[in-house]
């Protein structure tokens, strides 16, 4: 555990949380500030601030309860027609807490929620060469 | 695998793509119309239309691939201080591809993705009701 990371205590159950599921690698609470109703954080038990520190298997079940917690919104009476699940590593990503954490996002239509991004259109030549560069780094 | 699945037809090799990685379980390659240069893809082998369909082992792969593309990301030569995992199930949350696919977007500042949110400031109450309703039907 790392002093002051409020996930970490959290996790340890001496921070109150709004707990939803909890085993062995990770614990699933209500995000404090939800973008919609349902908005909820899957994390790891260990602490990791980054993609680079978490454990690979405990990265696996952080996603497997990832999808079980968007099975339990689509199941309950919370609204959504559709979920995302949104990962920020690094502060130029938008991480704000430097534990790991698996945002489950319950999406409807009007929700509020937008992205704005703008997309480019390379030729394959180029996609190519950036498949490589990571093939290489990989 | 089904009909008319560009996916499919990638992970088949029967369409072209720039592959990064692949293995017995998911193939990873570049998004054709990159947020920022590096965007690529995670999407399993076998179809699955969204989250509900998707094999729980396809799933976690598709995370671990996710979190071991991130880290190649950083190694390697393309612009990023950060990376968001992002996926989108269901139309209602974006998803234009309907077979699961996870993003892994290189991010840094001023490269024009911005998230329009605004939150929420329930009380410990309305959390913990929530999070009944999610418990209960989880």
């Amino acid at each position: 555990m790392t002093e002051h990371c409020v996930f970490c205590e959290i996790a340890e159950g001496r921070a109150e949380a709004s707990i939803v599921y909890d085993d062995d690698r990770v614990v699933a609470f209500m995000d404090l500030r939800p973008i919609t109703t349902g908005h909820l954080l899957v994390v790891p038990r260990k602490h990791a601030e980054s993609l680079a520190d978490l454990n690979v298997d405990d990265g696996a079940q952080m996603f497997r309860v990832g999808q079980r917690m968007a099975a339990a919104i689509r199941e309950s009476r919370v609204r959504s027609d559709g979920v995302n699940l949104f990962l920020a590593d690094g502060e130029a990503a938008g991480q704000e807490v430097f534990h790991v954490h698996l945002h489950v996002l319950p999406r409807y239509a009007g929700d509020g929620f937008k992205l704005q991004i703008t997309s480019a259109d390379p030729n394959r030549s180029e996609l190519d060469d950036v498949a490589a560069q990571l093939r290489r780094a990989g």
